[in-house]
Formats: C-alpha cells, sequence, structure tokens
C-alpha cells in the first residue's frame, strides 16, 4: 500500500471550525425551533456592500463581450488590482505594486508560504493562535517548534524566544484574543528578526479594525520591517470578503534565505512557486477587490466596519457590566471571554450553548494557552448582541 | 540567514509559461504594428457564455440582500454544485457527491495532493507532459521519479513503468500531444495500479472534447479505477473558466494508504488537509458552474467546444495539405506538431514566431520527449485559425 504523509499523525486536535460546525448541526437537530446566536466563527454578518456586487457584476458582463478576453490572468493578480492596493495600504511605506501578490486568501498563503523554507528552519508561533499556523507547520514535518504565550501575565502578547528562531508568526490585531500590538511592541520583534536573521510572517487580517492611534494599520510602518516581513492581508474582514474570497501578500523584494550555496530573493522564489501552482485569482473577484477602494466602496465599506466595532463595543461593555472578565474588541472584532473559575473553555462553550444558545470558540482550539477562555466575535447584528446580552445576563444572574 | 527550501535549485528548467509571455513581451515592442496569433497557452478564444455570467451576477445581487449570508462556504464547496457534478459528470458511475471536492483550479489541487503523500513514494510522469507535475515533486524534495515517454513510437501514450511505481500521473485526453487514451490503454493503466498498489492521479481537464466513441469521459468508467484513481476536472476549457477559475477532484472513500500502522482512507485525509489550508471557492464562481448544468447553459457550453474542436480540425487538415506531421486535435484542443528534421524545438518555435508571428510551445517545456515538437492551441477563432494557415502555408513554400 502507499505510504501517506506520516505527518498527518502529528495533528493531535481536530480541527476546532469544522467540529464547532459539528456541535451546531447537533443542537439544530435535537432542538429544531431554538434560536441560536453564532457569535463563533468570524463571518460576515451584514450583506455585501452593493458598489462592490455592482462591480463584480459589470466585470461579469464585460467577460460576455468579446472586446478584452478575460481568460488565464498573471498568478500575482491583475495589475489594476496591486496598483490600487499600494496606493491605499502602503502609501508612504517601501513597498511597490510589485511586491504585492493577489490570492483567495490569507489562510492559503500563510500555509503555501512554508513550501519557501527548509524543513530544518525553526519556527515561533504565538499560543493562542489561528491554528492554520501550526497545523501546516505539523504537516509539513517541522520539528523545531516554539510556541510564544500570550497570556493575561503577558497583557496577551507573545513572549519573544530567548534564543533565535528562523520564522516568527504574529498576528495583529490577534486572533483569538483581540488584543493588538502597539508601534513598540512590533518594533521589538522587528529588531529580533533582524538581529538574528529570522523571517516574520505577519498576519494582519484584522488592520481595518484598528482605531488606536498607537497601533500600525501596517507592519512596514515599523522601521526595518520591509527587510524581514512578509504581511498578509484581506478583503475578508474588511469588505465582507468571506464567501468572495480576495487577499493579498506582501513580499519585500529585499527579503532573502539561503539556498545551499546561493542566496536568493524569496520575492522571486514565491513568484516561481506561484507561477508553476496558481493560476490566478477569478477576474470578477478581482474587480470587485478593486471597487473597495472607490469613494463610493471606501464609504460602504467603512460604514460595515464601524458596525462591528460598534457591536464589539456593546459586547464588551455590557460582559463587563455583568461582572464579566474580557479582553480585545477595540481594536478587533475579537473578544476573548475568561471562563468561570473552574471551567475549561470546552465546559463554558457548552455552558453557553445550552443555556443561552450562543456560539463561541472554546480557546484550547487555538493552543494550550487559550485554555480557560472563549472567542467571541463581534461580526454581528444590533438585535443578535442586545439579545446574547440579555441571555447571558439571565445566566449570570442565576 | 534563514535556509530556503533548497529543493527550489532542482528546478532546472526555466517555467515555460511565463517564458513564452516574456517572448511575446518582446516581439510586440520591438515591432508594435505586429498582428500576433497566439495558439500557444491554452486559454480561451471566445466570450463567457451568458447564462454563465447571468448566474454570477445573480449570485452577487443575491449576496447583498440579507435573507440569506454567503460568508465562508464549505471547504470541499456547496452541495448544490458537488451534487450537479455529481448528477452530470457521473451519472451511472461509482461516485457519490460527497467525494467531489470543489477548488479553484486543477493546477492547484493536482500540486496539494501530494500533501497526503510520504516523499518517499516512487512517481512516474509522462513525458512531456504538464510541467507543473514534475516541478511540484522536484519542491517536495521527491527522489523517485521516473519519466513515461510518449513518443511516435508508443502512439504518445505513456509507457507502463516495467517495476511498481506508488503514484502515477496521467493526463487523457493529453497535454500537451493532445493524444486520447482509449479504454483499454486506460485499463491496462488501472491494471496496473490495481496489482500494485499505486495511485493514479488523474488529469481530466480536457473531457468535454471527447468525440471518439472508445474514449472514456472519466477514470471512473474503467472497472476498477474507483479504488485506485483521483480524478481533476475542471471547468476552465468546458465552459471557458481559465479566469473565472473553478475546478473539482474526485477522490473515492475507498481509496486507501498506510500512515505509519494506521490504514486511513484519502478521502478522509484531503477532507481535513482542505480544512485547514484552504477556505472554499468564491460563492458567485461556484453558481456560475452550477448554471452550466442548466439546459440554457449545457447549449451554450457545448457550441464553444463544438466550435473549438472545429478549429482543431481545420488547423490540423490545414497542416496535413500542407506536407506537416502533426497529431492531436481529434479530442483535444491540441495539435502536436512536428519541427522540420534537424529544427529544435525552440528554433521552430522562433521561426514560427519571426516569420508567421504566431505563438506555440515548445515541447522541450513539457519535458524532454518533447523535443522537435511545438503545440498548438486550437482555442482559438476562425478569423485566426484562417490566417495561422495562410501564413504557415506561405512559410513552407518559401
Amino acid at each position: 500500500m502507499v505510504k501517506g504523509n506520516f505527518n498527518f499523525n502529528r495533528l493531535k486536535r481536530a480541527y476546532i471550525f469544522p467540529v464547532i460546525e459539528e456541535k451546531i448541526l447537533e443542537l439544530r437537530s435535537a432542538c429544531p425551533n431554538v434560536d441560536i446566536i453564532n457569535m463563533g466563527i468570524g463571518d460576515i454578518a451584514l450583506p455585501l456592500a452593493p458598489h462592490i456586487a455592482a462591480a463584480i457584476q459589470a466585470a461579469a458582463q464585460e467577460m460576455t463581450e468579446g472586446t478584452n478576453l478575460y481568460g488565464y490572468g498573471p498568478s500575482e493578480g491583475y495589475l489594476f488590482l496591486r496598483e490600487a492596493i499600494c496606493k491605499n495600504s502602503y502609501q508612504g511605506l517601501p513597498i511597490s505594486a510589485e511586491e504585492i501578490f493577489i490570492s483567495d486568501g490569507i489562510n492559503t498563503d500563510i500555509v503555501n508560504i512554508l513550501d519557501l523554507f527548509h524543513t530544518s528552519c525553526s519556527v515561533a508561533i504565538p499560543d493562542p493562535a489561528y491554528p492554520a499556523y501550526l497545523d501546516s507547520n505539523l504537516l509539513q514535518g517541522r520539528k523545531k517548534i516554539y510556541m510564544m504565550p500570550c497570556t493575561l501575565e503577558t497583557g496577551f502578547i507573545p513572549t519573544l524566544p530567548n534564543h533565535p528562531c528562523d520564522i516568527i508568526y504574529l498576528c495583529s490585531p490577534h486572533n483569538p484574543t483581540g488584543v493588538a500590538m502597539n508601534k513598540e511592541q512590533l518594533q521589538s520583534f522587528v529588531n529580533f528578526a533582524l538581529e538574528n536573521n529570522s523571517i516574520l510572517l505577519f498576519d494582519n487580517a484584522y488592520e481595518a479594525f484598528v482605531t488606536s492611534p498607537n497601533t500600525p494599520k501596517s507592519i512596514y510602518e515599523i522601521p526595518g520591517a520591509e527587510k524581514v516581513a512578509i504581511e498578509f492581508r484581506s478583503f475578508s474582514k474588511t469588505a465582507g470578503f468571506t464567501g468572495l474570497r480576495c487577499s493579498y501578500t506582501t513580499l519585500p523584494k529585499q527579503i532573502q534565505a539561503r539556498f545551499g550555496k546561493k542566496i536568493l530573493s524569496l520575492h522571486t522564489l514565491w513568484k516561481n512557486r506561484q507561477s508553476i501552482k496558481f493560476n490566478g485569482l477569478s477576474y470578477p473577484i478581482q474587480k470587485g477587490a478593486l471597487a473597495c477602494f472607490s469613494p463610493q466602496g471606501k464609504l460602504e465599506v467603512q460604514k460595515q466596519v464601524t458596525y462591528y466595532l460598534e457591536q464589539a463595543r456593546k459586547l464588551k461593555e455590557g460582559l463587563i457590566k455583568a461582572n464579566q472578565i474580557c479582553f480585545g474588541g477595540i481594536d478587533s472584532p475579537y473578544i476573548w471571554w475568561k471562563a468561570p473559575e473552574g471551567l475549561s473553555s470546552w465546559d463554558f462553550f457548552t455552558l453557553l450553548l445550552t443555556k443561552c444558545h450562543l456560539i463561541s470558540i472554546p480557546g484550547i482550539g487555538f493552543g494550550k494557552h487559550g485554555e480557560g477562555y472563549v472567542r467571541l466575535s463581534a461580526f454581528s447584528t444590533m438585535e443578535k448582541t442586545t439579545k446574547a446580552l440579555e441571555r447571558i445576563t439571565t445566566l449570570v444572574n442565576l
């Protein structure tokens, strides 16, 4: 029999999101009339902005006309979108349009980026964190994996490794804790990377939610980052693209690695990798993403972000009013809610599910140091936020 | 400095398609007024069918309405599309909708599928073949790679390895030769896989072009294939989706591999892999793909396939009339054209480029045994096919 990739045996935990989906299905089948409030998966709650839909529709129409054919696009994405991103997201920063690669999701790119690195490289991953970081490293057979605890004691900021490390994952505003790193904290990671020849993989999925003045919107606001950091950004949370799929990876040309005797630009290698393994993103979806940068698109998108941030603020205020301990929710749509003393994150998840019909995500699904917490997503509506708080208050007062 | 994946050093040849793009740009910049006929990359020449565009537009509209939200879809694709594929493409065959996984391209899946296998597995690849097969194996660090020559002597059918082999790539109708394998030839590969516990990776991108009665449209028409074969299919060539992106991978549940002491279904592992590494395909694009199966969609799509096959027939007839030696073009949009005696495939490419302003793909770009040939794509229009033949006839008669 063919030998499979034994590294699948290293995945000890079930991947959290499908497990939660099953729990929801179980509840729905046991109690069909129950009114579930899903604050689990970080998915959209508002419909797609009309201006973006119109751009997708126009692009599909354009494809039926014979004047310009939009078949295979460039594997790195259309220049119109790369240039718009550069102008809008990286104004004044040392990034060019050529350094931006369009893709279908941060998830895809942040696992595929591992193709560039030797399996002997050491890696540091925040704990808790988005589980694909760890799982993709396990599947690739990587041995030297260090976890960086993000706990109450560290202010939920990852602890720098006390030894050199080749690859370091960062996510800020952080998933799942909802806590953002400020300039100084990010600078300490960039300095560490510069001193130790590390590469930072910076997951910046939630930048649109940053409101604190001392919290950077891009890692490239930190001096030196363009020498060491690869940034991953997305239209998913920023503009409601979770079901449309569009993201981008920014890989500055000056970041290098050693390939045997050769020293090569990772930018060149990623370009090679993508042209071999990826045939580019859907044209209408790229046009939809472009529409996010028009004046009308910006307005519509910002309105949604503001709406979600308002839900986060309300949710957090309500929880605190109900004497709960929680974090995040300021520069982020996520709230990190401490379970009552003595309850595990799964216990608390089950309590919220059965008593409040409220879906959260148990912190343990994001790593060992997520134990004792659940994540609530504020991608929600006014009505649901209010209802969730009512149910929580009733539970607390029991 | 961080160690890169040294396997990039194993990519000795430049990836062919970007090289051709550069050649076109060079010609355009040297001679801006030249009328280039591109029969190189296998891309669409006809606009998108209106019924498909309308479905995409309706889906985008639907997303702006609050009744149903289409955020993250299932990573394996929406059931509506998987069921439609099952009903339309696998009627009467031992395949269920659950065994079908939606993705953004065969290219993506046929490289990602390697995640499932141990790097020590041996692999057999047709030569010539789509270059991503070999390159993805080189990048993964695979050592035991055997090439299966497809030459004039073998009738362009890959030669079965004379030893057991774990993974075997097949593409029929074949890219680049345009030659399709008949039932008996495919049965011999399925039998080999059954006897030697091999897995067949069956790239079936061109099934829509099959017209010969003894040529299967799916590998699962061959008894036993459901125990050994993973089939990759796409809407790209079938329905002009090269710029829209939608494909599917069919992985029957009964195909197994050994993971240390465990024997596991590759179907389960692929589902895990996808849920960790992929967040699903764009909703409007999946609705566009669904529209290909409606009565109107089928009509529009079949009309395009027939049109392309007609170009292939004309092109081949014209070449033969001009005393050229060529193959394929019956169950395939590709024609495999033998270079004049003494010319390499690059020489011939350059001759056609400079004298006819005709873009082909040099056979050597697909492997050693592609030397001495070029591939022409018949994804073209009546006008361009006629013009190409006129230029070729003039060149031949010089």
